[in-house]
């Protein structure tokens, strides 16, 4: 029996985990820096929160958690005998993984409204679960870094949240594209195109422009039934380059008649125009109409991030989000606005990787490994590793009595930078011999001078 | 509809997360500085690895994933009929969530069995789950913390293993009594008693003196089939009060006809021999002969951490662990041995809580708030916030144009420390206005002074 893991996750070594960690705490501090507060959700989460929140087939893309105990005993015969699997998944399940950080997060804010303190900004670095088909770069399990802030209108945040985005990717030392776009814009064009109640099928198609092509998109309208009058009239929208002032200009004229839209067009001039004032850093901002993250939700602003880096081959998203007008009223609690990020890290990891931009040390973690002698020497080695980790240096004593060989390939396969030899003639006087493994070089050193030497 | 939450789960919010947070940091810097490398295994792993494991118990507690799709499909009809909970389990999931993280880590030790550099140090701080009736203090989802070092049979790693607790106790600044015995000393009673087919059943009865004292233990042996000779034999044991060392000699006199009796007690000196030369600060060590751990892959050390401060009136386990020879062995890897241990980490926090032993800082997390006036002020507000996050302080900057007093609230309810106000006056001056919220001082300062006066 060999064992394995399911398809579609992952194990993470030590090596990936340090520099997975390196995007966390990066990741972690700038939310911290920015006010955001820690928040984890159960990964459990019960089925009837979940279903119907993802549309059709994100339910079908839930992890669902079969029932303890002996779950057939009330399941109707009838279901049983005709093997319906949809109907009988009621009855054999309650509970499912959380597809996203969102939908727990706005379960929370209704259930703890009377506790929290409004406007309430979190974020949540966790795992989530999709039963989606596994293929490159997508898996079953990944983890999001979401940052969302609930209950305030302004405007502010949405800048903010920009600002934020700037803070991490300059952190990371990586060059970004942020595409903001507005719902009320998108809205705007299906209104004035006389098809405000295909917005959705409107949306969706426009959001697949970068992978399919304006014909693609226009043949998608068609098959949703939108008319070839107004499919004509959004052609040259699609096809659009220019400035964002060229852009904004366009709308202003194209979408004169409707007021959501030409308040969409504020809020994205009204962002754009703070923005200005900041020096972002790796940051470039720019206006993209044919952006719609294909969720149904976003209410104003719409975020996207993409590499705009030269050292790296990327073209898929790596953060994103939007706001969201009501996101708690799906449990009862209405006209709460809110707006939110989430950032990809496994996405960030590999892009990282391939432009080489983890820091060299982000996988040193053990500092100095000391030599085991065994004999009595062993008590004089177990006394110098308590002085080197109470001096915070993160030191290592060989456990077992292995011959000098096997112990020095040990600390080179470990990178470990210094190993420390103690034998009966450095003990007896006091001293050590330190080795730089780098460099190769051996000094002998007195015991009370080994940590400051070492830092 | 009112939302909830699967019962046995919890949200931790931005409070106790913080909280929760302190505690996962001091213990993750200790496996550090002890060069644990850390280790990520995905939540879900193959029903086939975690079934078997845990007894017939534990593969109850299971949570087993429904398959996706038409998951009956392929079920057999005459389960169906029969309404066959047990066996139809196996047909409609093969997918479970980690039931601790032992296993996953022997799982993951045998597949990169040719990657991996021995002995090899691993740490892990992952949520497990397990379908328990919920009762105070008993969750369905837990983190363990996990530290484990493989492939070394040298008694040094469990002498380090009892420092590095000492090392995470003195950080929390938590008093501990930590409980030390060992399997083949357990073995070497069986043996004498003539009853070594009976080793399982003798250490769980034993493993509950505490909970149910010395007559009911009686009691269970006797229920298990043990002789009523042996019983008596054991029974001085069992109520035997002394110091470590009389305990030694006792068990001496008792095991001189057992070999692995005896090979026990050698380790155990051994592991006291190092140990008191060493000054734990936290730690009060004692040999503890009745601890068994109930758990049957234990082979020589057994460690049992319980709470030692008057300050609290805990008496569960909250740390754990011992050596193992053939961890691996389940998976077609023999003759690996480790050895490990596990914190509790929900237990410690409840612990630091009736304590009162978390740090006063560990609540704080936005230091300044600035508040919004609104107008032209606010680019002034948002220059301000920039240069304050710069300099590495947690800065937020209030969204919404609200009233002064509503926005003071805000700063009083999330407990921010300093609030800045900065109306025309300010600006044009390039000043601010600091409040310190606790002493509710107020002071003009220079815009360049800001950022240093908060530090």
């Amino acid at each position: 029996m060999r064992p394995g893991i399911p398809k579609g996750t992952r194990d993470f070594s030590p090596i990936e985990m340090v520099k997975r960690n390196y995007i966390f705490d990066t990741i972690r501090k700038v939310f911290q820096k920015y006010g955001y507060l820690p928040l984890e959700t159960p990964a459990m989460e019960n089925l009837s929160t979940l279903m119907g929140k993802y549309g059709e087939e994100g339910d079908k893309l839930i992890f669902k958690i079969l029932n303890s105990g002996d779950y057939l005993k009330d399941a109707e015969a009838l279901i049983l005998i005709d093997k319906d699997s949809k109907k009988l998944t009621g009855s054999i399940s309650e509970k499912a993984l959380r597809y996203d950080l969102t939908v727990p997060f706005a379960r929370y804010v209704v259930m703890h409204q009377n506790d929290i303190t409004f406007p309430f900004k979190r974020y949540q670095i966790q795992p989530v679960w999709r039963a989606d088909r596994p293929q490159k770069g997508r898996y079953r399990e990944f983890y999001q870094c979401d940052a969302d802030v609930i209950g305030t209108p302004s405007l502010l945040n949405e800048l903010e949240l920009i600002q934020l985005i700037d803070d991490v990717f300059t952190a990371l030392g990586l060059k970004v594209l942020l595409k903001l776009n507005n719902r009320k814009i998108l809205s705007g064009i299906a209104e004035i195109l006389n098809e405000a109640d295909k917005i959705i099928d409107i949306t969706v198609a426009i959001d697949k422009l970068d992978k399919i092509g304006t014909d693609k998109v226009m043949e998608e309208l068609r098959s949703k039934g939108v008319s070839e009058n107004a499919i004509q009239q959004i052609k040259p929208l699609l096809t659009f380059k220019g400035t964002d002032l060229q852009k904004l200009d366009l709308l202003k004229s194209l979408l004169q008649n409707s007021e959501t839209g030409l308040e969409g067009i504020r809020e994205v001039e009204s962002i754009f125009g703070y923005a200005s004032q900041l020096s972002l850093t790796n940051v470039d901002l720019e206006l993209d109409i044919t952006l719609a993250r294909g969720l149904n939700y976003y209410t104003g602003a719409i975020i996207e991030v993409k590499v705009n880096d030269s050292r790296s081959t990327f073209t898929g998203s790596i953060c994103g989000g939007g706001r969201y007008d009501d996101l708690t009223g799906i449990f009862g609690l209405p006209g709460m606005s809110g707006v939110g990020i989430s950032f990809g890290a496994d996405r960030i990891y590999d892009v990282l990787e391939e432009a080489n931009l983890f820091p060299e040390n982000a996988g040193e973690t053990t500092k100095v490994l000391v030599v085991n002698f065994g004999g009595d020497e062993i008590r004089y080695a177990i006394q110098l590793v308590v002085q080197l980790r109470k001096a915070g240096i993160n030191t290592e004593l060989y456990p077992d009595e292995a011959k000098m060989k096997k112990q020095m390939s040990y600390a080179d396969a470990r990178k470990i930078p210094f190993v420390v030899l103690a034998g009966a003639d450095e003990m007896n006087a006091q001293e050590v011999t330190l080795k730089n493994m780098l460099s190769g070089e051996q000094e002998r050193l007195k015991l009370s001078d080994l940590a400051g030497r070492i830092k």
